[in-house]
């Protein structure tokens, strides 16, 4: 790897989005998401499963008080991974053990969107949860409610299933964007005192082990880049190499003694150590969360062997395991990646936090190593799976993302419980919703990142930037004309990398460049303006045939953004559709529009095979990510030719 | 319903088969199958899971001594579904809570298998088992190892789930077979003791309950058939018309007080009353058990409201929930029916059980009303499903029968581990070896009815036929040439009623008839020679386009029997085959063999969609009975045209 190719991301505050496309869905976060998620945190929605979070850290709070106070702090179990028993003590922990991560991407969601457009009602809305968080604290810098509250002693006895670092990541996360965007520091000091905990605890001399849910890692580098404090760096170097190293921490605390194993860990990615690891397996998204932390610690440490298992991890994702839609994880069981080529439509998993993930991994991996294929992905996750997960009006959420749908499969068939036909409010295990709410609000970071010599643009969202290199104005109509204008005033030489998407048949630079990898350069050295023209026809695109669901089948597209048919728009028993090789495309926004088959329903179970009889149809096609706005019904990504 | 049209099957003892087809798979299960089953019930064999059987009925046979003796018995939990845990007391009941049927079954497959082959040493063994079983037996008739050896105050407490009710209706059938195979009646009059104490328990002023598993009912019927005693048909009609009663003797049994419950019993097929119930629903195997005794039941009182229900179930299945082999079961989980057209091919369950059960009740249903189509059904199920749970060296067996394996699948994807990509040497869970060879052996019993005017053919197996009417000897050669003469002895003026079976595209039958919902009725009064010759084409058939798995796919069949193809014959990739509109077929037997085309590999995961490219290829069928005989391999009926 070589690190004068390094890049970061532009600083949230030095990149103000403002594009047709995106402002309203920035708007909806803000408006819609952040105050129901905020209200859904609180218990405060009729209908929707309970949180209990806050309630947690007040129970946490009054426990902490209690042992300052010498009180005795009754004890409780710890042996659940969810804690909903209506016979258990009120005062005692509720909801799953990662519970304490709602509150804490709220509040990353809610620094990216304070950054956007300020709220003096949700910045103060913010100090109190932060006082809360402060308040459950142990004196030590420990803080996870669910030991706080039940169990004392047993505080890190349980790294596989309990989710301490879990919970540890997303407060380091959620405090690193308090900070950067408020200049507020009370949350990130209190979370270097548990930081500093951790790294006391976890190292060659103390316990090691890792967390069996990742993310501490890619958090750990976070609050090393805020706070410039090695250790923090050196404990996500120490996590990722104990990980999978034998006998397996995951066995010692748990006291087996066992030789054949490594089956087990898979799904914690923890069958062999990360620089052996050349495949994604597993949770997916503990999967992309752990990738993106060795991403970091690759790049940090220069460390070559690791880097080639991102990279061939990430090969292996790309060209193996990747939906058309940039959703990942193929089964339900586990949530988990399957095998080459394994992607069924109807019983896909796709985690809407699974892409986002990818999205980190992808962004990770595209500001150390310059080729597009990287922001390829990251483009086809996030106009696809991302945003799907987000009912038009914000206020409802897939969790799982499936190719195609029939309502009566998901109601009757066990197997297809996990695929929900319509968003939902809200979820119990409530990762989804505020994820979205925190990729979103925080998009700029996604879309240029800059090193030395270059800025790259990977996004092509519309936006000004500032750098000191040059002030960037960008408008762009990319998803729909593929047309994007760039006005630059420079102020020193500097090099644009723009990245050219997978998903043109073809493109136009107003200026000349170079190509490399999948980027143009363009050497600037002047106030400059550029237009790039990109050539997004709607494109039929086949799966390799290796992908037993869909051989004879097509998808389509135009630009990053895939389609899928919908039963509000041609009926039911959407597989008796079928496209014409040449289907003469028309595109009304947001809708395409293609000439078609429709076969006769035929009840006969079984008979004499005759070439299907058909009548010509419109077959009629929406983006994927607005699919299923218009209540209960089928949908399919893929169509018979 | 009309009685004049009931027949009866010929008693095995007056069919003598004789058939080259039918003769090798009768002798593996006599030489083969009935010796292994031996083995295994006794745990003599090494590598395959245990089945402790005969350890039961030993231990039984000791607590029941004990307890004549006055001796103290001890008491172990009857909690469960299955008994072990190695910490639990050896003394104890040990298996699943039905192995008691594991022995059962086999002396029914030995009492069959006697008739066709006197075997000395068979009959001996099966004394001995006899013998064991009936010092198992409660001074009170109650027979069922579980409870004599755990616990026999918990007798009856759980109709549900322990399978006492089902574990008598095996004994039953094994008693009634081993009585009319050898004229020893032990067995029979150790079950009337067991079965008078059922009736004295459950009837209107007892216990009003019914088994969780049903077989009791059409066991009872068999029982009634056997001994003439009333009062077991009462019960057979008790049992089926208590049953899905509200409130649900589940609950009542359980301690609940509830509303909304139906939806718990679907499983169980106790949702509502047999009487109401007009599709198949929940465990294949118990629902097509239910629905033989509901026959039997609705026919011995000419109850045209039961034998609608029969009826309108019977469609249900045959024209929305059917595969093309003849199997029933789409999901695993519970081992279920699920909606209509909904038969996917990876996934699909189709225990050979099932299959089984659905002989029994095809075989009443066309005892009840002549309607080929019972037969047409009970054929396709024998040819295909029945038939592919057996390997070729009656060794091996295939509990679940998919219509597409992928190995790799199998191994890794959890979704489909019910799938085996080869069959197993033994199951813990050991029903369908034996239910196979109790099938095979008894296979004259599905071959021909008679009523007081006609015999009726429903499965054209060589075999010779004595009757009062007739002496009628079948040469056949019907699944090859699809030629069948028949040499007739007659005895008394009858009426012969052939099958037209629903899978030849003509028929010639060599003297004049009149046909009738799919039988060719010939007036017989002298001693007659009939040829009939049927045009078995090798065919391709669709599937409804309803069944999204099949749309633009066929499968291949030749008379009754469906082909498929294998890895072993045409390599890995079985997607990428696609067979020709005119594949110009040649038979080779086993084999045929057809023109198509397969497209090359394309590994690329996303790409602009280009027709095919591909080059032509033959491409080998073998018959999906036969798959799975040569290591494990891909498999798949359907094939794209």
């Amino acid at each position: 790897m070589e690190s004068k190719n390094f890049s970061n991301h532009i600083e949230l505050k030095n990149i103000k989005i403002n594009d047709n496309f995106w402002n309203n869905y920035i708007e909806l976060v803000r408006k819609e998401v952040i105050p129901y998620q905020y209200k859904a945190l609180n218990d405060e929605i009729d209908g929707a499963e309970k949180s209990r979070c806050i309630d947690n850290f007040i129970k946490a709070s009054k426990s902490v008080k209690n042992i300052r106070e010498g009180k005795n702090v009754p004890v409780f179990p710890v042996d659940k991974w969810e804690y909903n028993d209506e016979n258990s003590d009120e005062k005692s922990f509720k909801g799953w053990v990662f519970h304490d991560t709602d509150i804490y991407k709220w509040l990353e969601a809610v620094a990216y969107s304070l950054q956007n457009h300020y709220d003096e009602f949700l910045f103060n809305e913010a100090i109190k949860c932060i006082d809360l968080i402060c308040s459950a604290q142990l004196d030590n810098g420990y803080l996870d409610t669910l030991y706080i509250i039940n169990d004392r002693n047993k505080i890190f006895t349980d790294l596989r299933d309990k989710h301490e670092l879990y919970c540890f990541g997303h407060l380091a996360e959620a405090a690193v964007a308090f900070y950067n965007a408020t200049g507020n520091d009370k949350l990130l000091k209190a979370t270097c005192k548990f930081a500093d905990l951790i790294c006391d605890i976890f190292n060659e001399n103390g316990k090691r082990g890792y967390g069996g849910h990742e993310i501490a890692e890619l958090a750990l580098v976070k609050l090393y880049n805020a706070t410039g404090k090695r250790k923090y760096l050196e404990t996500a170097k120490f996590f990722i190499n104990e990980r999978g190293k034998k006998p397996y921490y995951f066995d010692l605390e748990k006291g087996y003694d066992r030789k054949d194993n490594s089956n087990d860990y898979f799904y914690n990615q923890a069958h062999t150590q990360p620089v052996n690891q050349k495949e994604a397996v597993g949770h997916a998204v503990r999967g992309v969360y752990l990738y993106s932390g060795m991403a970091d610690v690759a790049r940090a440490y220069n460390d070559d062997r690791l880097f080639n298992a991102c990279k061939s991890i990430w090969d292996n994702i790309e060209n193996k395991k990747l939906y058309i839609t940039g959703g990942i994880g193929s089964t339900v069981d586990g949530e988990a990646f399957t095998f080459d080529y394994d992607l069924p439509n109807d019983l896909a998993y796709c985690e809407t936090c699974a892409s986002i993930g990818l999205m980190f991994f992808a962004r990770r991996m595209a500001e150390i190593e310059p080729d597009s294929k990287y922001a390829n992905v990251m483009e086809r996750a996030l106009y696809n799976t991302v945003l799907s997960g987000m009912a038009e009006d914000g206020k409802s959420f897939f969790y799982v993302n499936p190719l195609e749908v029939l309502p009566e499969a998901c109601h009757k068939d066990s197997r297809k419980s996990h695929v929900k036909p319509v968003r939902q409010k809200w979820f119990g295990c409530a990762c989804c919703p505020p994820n979205l709410a925190r990729l979103i609000s925080s998009i700029g970071e996604y879309c240029c990142t800059e090193s030395n010599e270059n800025i790259f643009i990977h996004l092509y969202i519309g936006s000004e930037i500032k750098s000191d290199k040059a002030d960037i104005k960008i408008i762009s109509d990319y998803t729909d004309s593929g047309k994007v204008a760039f006005d630059i005033k420079c102020k020193k030489d500097f090099t644009l990398a723009l990245r050219i998407s997978d998903t043109c048949k073809g493109f136009d630079i107003s200026l000349p460049y170079t190509e490399k990898k999948g980027y143009a350069y363009i050497k600037i050295n002047s106030d400059t303006l550029i237009d790039i023209q990109f050539d997004f026809p709607i494109r039929l695109i086949k799966c390799s045939n290796l992908v037993r669901e869909n051989i004879g089948k097509v998808a389509v597209m135009k630009g990053p953004v895939v389609y899928c048919i919908e039963e509000a728009d041609n009926g039911k028993n959407l597989q008796l559709l079928r496209l014409c090789e040449n289907p003469d495309f028309r595109y009304d926004k947001p809708y395409i529009i293609a000439h078609g088959k429709r076969e006769r329903v035929d009840t006969s179970l079984y008979s004499e095979y005759k070439s299907p009889e058909g009548e010509e149809c419109e077959i009629k096609f929406i983006p994927y990510c607005k699919w299923g706005n218009r209540g209960e019904n089928e949908m399919s990504v893929y169509i018979r030719i």
